[in-house]
């Protein structure tokens, strides 16, 4: 996304010269603030062992969905992105073969063009100038020189994982575990000083998809975790509240919850026993498994408001789309896609029982943009437990950001946002997201001012709240809570 | 949304200066152009009584949804917002504690900041300067000030209702009255000269809706209103047919309907006498109210054939979504969320019947954008019979009007919309609603002229349509046709 | 949309002045370039006869949805537009009554005004202006005048079909042909040389529609072209492979196929022919057309596997909404009204089936913009068989192009889309389909450039890309593979 020679310091303004004066201004009482990320997918053991990031490859495509799916979609076979199928996986620790790493990224770099306008070429150009201080544009003439300028930086101390937090101020990053991780790489970063500032975040989806191959064996593991026997509804509730707690002791602030739907419901006792019942036999229905979720998410809600962990919930994607894929190199390889989704009488029952409790947080994502201003934004602008999450996945592009802001802000306002987080499994590309999005505000405020929908101090403010204090305040995060930070 | 100061003269126009020269030359030849107001919720006793509008609480706080849900979406009781529940209510004509009034006004001041960027927040500021004179900031600090000018000037016999529509030169307005409404508020308007200054319009929802709790008390009181028995299908329709006439001869142009979906289906008569009786029983499902209620909007399309009364549909809310605020505070809290609507084959039945006659004027309303392109543009570019309303609710905004022109006009063209009506509860929000509208479609228009697509002077002729000309012709309401008005 | 005086340089180009230079140059490097038009309803007729095009209303009116759909929304009978009644159809070669000709001509002249704005009335005016040389604004009182002088040019042989081909660099034109059509003429066009220049497209609708009332008699026509009896479903394939045969051996590229839902799946056999037992019985349900239409699709895509036929896929359009006039006038006239779509579950067994497979090459449309962002481009960026056609129909308008660039492309990327094709019924408008589409394109690309999203000679490449080049590779037409084309 940035031209030869750097990144230019209007880049993502809005074009009319009045309002990108304003855009400017705005831009620079937020660009230097620290980086609050409370929700993404960064690999806590990165941060735990602090070791070198590996290849390029290992960087910049071997993890990325975003861009080894684009590779995909244009016929490239995903070997030749350096994936290994899961009949040929990686021995742990096992170095990529250099030639064919070599090649991956080669392939990569010939490719560069298929990017152009996404958030994904954004992203990986402005975070080889910001990180590692490579301007060359990637194509096929660069491609090996930029390999061995990023392996040379790589090899570097001073571009090892916890340098990275603090050259680029990120104050805290919230890492997502399963409710069944051990915890252990957590408490070794606890151990070093670095509790506060890396924290984990609950994610019990596994035991919660009662109809999913691997459900009886998280069950299991979940029980071992806890300690207790998980033979009915409330031990698994007991064993989930165990867990939580273990989780708080580390810093958790929040939940995370996928689900297909947003549906939720209150089952009356029995009835979620027998369904219960039903699953550990392995005879639950695709129609139990909706209706048990949608009954633990309320059940969910009812501890956050307990035991104040934020929930955070995103429904809507179709998981593993692809089946030939899922088969041969497993999940998260860029075949999750939206669906239509309904907040307004899914979200029903859960926010009759808890939407009117102060104390509970729920943030609510969508890949279904249609219900930003359809349902979101009325929603949020009603419900004191309800605040909105980002532009999330697919949408959290300029133009993506663009959109929620125009469709969610004039009904909901934004102090019923939660501000921004950065969903990046990749630690070095969070400074860029972040980035896009301070840009994308900036220019987007600019807006309303010359309008004079708002005026320049109240943009101002508003820039903060969006780029920090939003997201400060919905995960419970307050500027001096993090001990270490900055 | 007003800067301190006063509104500047390029409030909500482009800001690309050549677009913004053009926009200024529409709203020119516009902004003086009388009102017409042809649906809202203004309360008719507040201009049959004519007086003062009790204090800045009852005015701008205590009826106005948007403004106190955003209170208690960030946590706020409503009571603390100047709301009282259920069972304490106040006595009619009881005036509110001094102290909790000003308390409420205070609470409402000191939470300004929550309505940057909201229409909600430009509404509240540019009347109180429009109407009321008063250019103070509102905040906590200016809370009381502000308060006590305001109550000056509503205590001022300047500011009663009826000089209110003199002083903005709203040519015409027209209530909202359910079907079993005695209209003796209408006949008093009537007998000080202003009946076809302010209108009322049928909306027999309450009847309509055989599963809601109220309906038998209002069938009863129907068949009183009309002075008839209702004990079959043909007598609820004729007691429909007797009290549109009543509504006529006060001035009526136009029916209203709500429905939670926009379905419709011709019943046969043995099918929606057995529904009916089972609703009579108490026995009718929802399923049941559905198809009833989609009977009954065919049946009244047929009546608007023979009156000539324009109907009005707005489906796709979900009432009283929040239970506990309902049950506490009663309808009409903040909390009616938008569901996804399905016009394309709802409407199926009654445009089959009635959507080629030229006799039939059906103006349709959506809470779900994704219908503005999809279903209704296509729709009303086709069938004789419809309108397109203007965006409602969450969407007349400035961000929302402009999603509407982009995504009706070019396949709608404009002239099949309805214009512009404010829908407000507000008598004195009218002017500023209407003005939003006005800048809005300016800008908008604008944006046609500099890319070429429309002339100057069809601009123009564009801008008259949309402001005021359009709203005239859809409801029946030329130019000279209301006794009094300028 | 083009002002009197003949179209300004920079029409639809975005209004800040520092765009619009980028935009310009953009447009400069693809306005001359050829016309490739893979996806398009003119009648081969037309060109395989090369007569004159008739009188300037079944040029301009009576055969185009758009405008008389836009005069009978505003209440004018479709027989004051020019139109016919199935009970008194024009004898074929019957020239129209010249009186009602003219009158028809007009009414459509006296009502441009309702085209303000839309893509309808901006396609009528530059192709007058850039086909016929006529810069006359059409009105009432230009209406006899407009006539004559395109019914000048309509008589003179420079004005005749294949030479418009000419004069605008038609490389080449896809028409769309009944997969049970002679194609006559196609075999016509090849005896005089224009054979790779005008090529059929496979549209087997009829007869994998197995509950519409036309199946029996579409499935004996088919039975008789092949050559074959068809008795069971793999005689049904058989004769479809046949024909696919020779739609290829005349040049097809592709097929196309509209359904009411994008739902497919496959069948076992036995089921499969129990249902097609079941329509040869005239006793096939709704149920049994959705599930049998899915799993064909199945199959079409299979062949297109085997035989190398792009499939177009356009599913979502409720056909012939309007009854009344379904049964006076007959198909196409304006009342085909969108629904929305689900293609993330609807194409599940499709794209599990083939979508992996380079060997096919799927274009899907959509007439649910909501599933631009949601659903298509996510599918897109994953599956190598997927390619995203441009917005259609209601939405290939300058707005509606702005949106879908918008959403596909951040996720997608441009090099999933299949560039543009005009869709158009009309000869003579094309090029300024073509022109809207580029124009468009160049501004959108301006506005990247301008945020430094894409650098100056990435935008002109993409221009070309969108302009022509992906067309070609979509439908596997490369520059040069046109014997006779410039």
């Amino acid at each position: 996304m940035s031209p030869a020679g750097g990144t230019p310091p209007d880049w993502l303004l809005p074009p009319d010269p009045g309002t990108r004066r304003v855009a400017r201004k705005l831009l620079a009482g937020i660009e230097g603030l620290p980086i609050v990320s409370p929700h993404g997918h960064v690999p806590v053991g990165l941060l735990a062992d602090d070791a070198a990031f590996g290849t390029p490859v290992d960087l910049f495509l071997r993890p990325d969905h975003y861009a080894f799916r684009m590779l995909y979609s244009q016929g490239i076979p995903l070997e030749a992105a350096g994936l290994r199928p899961r009949d040929r996986a990686a021995v742990p620790g096992e170095p990529p073969d250099p030639d064919a790493d070599r090649a991956a990224w080669r392939t990569f770099a010939a490719n560069q063009h298929l990017f152009r306008g996404t958030p994904t070429g954004a992203w990986l150009r402005r975070t080889m100038e910001l990180v590692f201080g490579i301007r060359t544009t990637l194509d096929a003439s660069t491609a090996d020189a930029v390999y061995d300028a990023l392996a040379e930086r790589i090899a570097d101390p001073a571009y090892r994982p916890r340098r990275i937090l603090e050259r680029f101020g990120i104050e805290v990053i919230c890492t997502t575990d399963e409710a069944t991780d051990t915890l252990d790489e957590h408490r070794l970063l606890h151990l070093d000083g670095l509790g506060g500032r890396v924290r984990p975040t609950f994610r019990p989806d596994a035991v919660m998809e009662i109809a999913a191959p691997g459900w009886r064996a998280a069950l299991e593991t979940l029980a071992a975790r806890a300690g207790i026997g998980i033979g009915s509804v409330a031990e698994l509730l007991e064993a989930l509240r165990i867990r939580r707690a273990a989780f708080r002791a580390l810093g958790a602030v929040a939940t995370d919850h996928a689900a297909a739907t947003p549906w939720t419901e209150v089952l009356a006792a029995p009835e979620a026993e027998a369904i219960f019942r039903r699953a550990l036999r392995g005879a639950a229905s695709e129609d139990d498994a909706r209706r048990f979720r949608g009954h633990l998410l309320v059940e969910m809600a009812g501890m956050s408001v307990e035991d104040g962990l934020v929930m955070q919930l995103h429904p809507g994607s179709f998981r593993n789309h692809n089946p030939t894929i899922f088969d041969r190199f497993g999940p998260d390889k860029g075949a999750d896609i939206p669906v239509a989704v309904d907040f307004t009488h899914g979200l029903r029952a859960l926010l009759d029982r808890h939407g009117n409790d102060p104390r509970l947080r729920l943030i609510l994502f969508t890949l279904d943009e249609t219900t930003y201003a359809r349902e979101l934004a009325p929603l949020a602008g009603h419900y004191p437990a309800l605040r909105l999450g980002p532009p999330w996945w697919f949408h959290d592009s300029p133009r993506g950001i663009e959109r929620y802001l125009d469709r969610v802000t004039e009904t909901a306002g934004i102090a019923n946002l939660a501000g921004f987080n950065d969903d990046s499994r990749s630690l070095v590309a969070i400074p860029a997201r972040h980035e896009v999005w301070r840009r994308s505000v900036a220019g987007w405020l600019a807006g309303l001012v010359v309008r004079h929908v708002v005026r320049d101090e109240e943009a101002h403010e508003m820039a903060r709240d969006l780029a920090v204090d939003l997201a400060r305040s919905a995960y419970g995060l307050p500027e001096g809570s993090v001990p270490g930070a900055a």
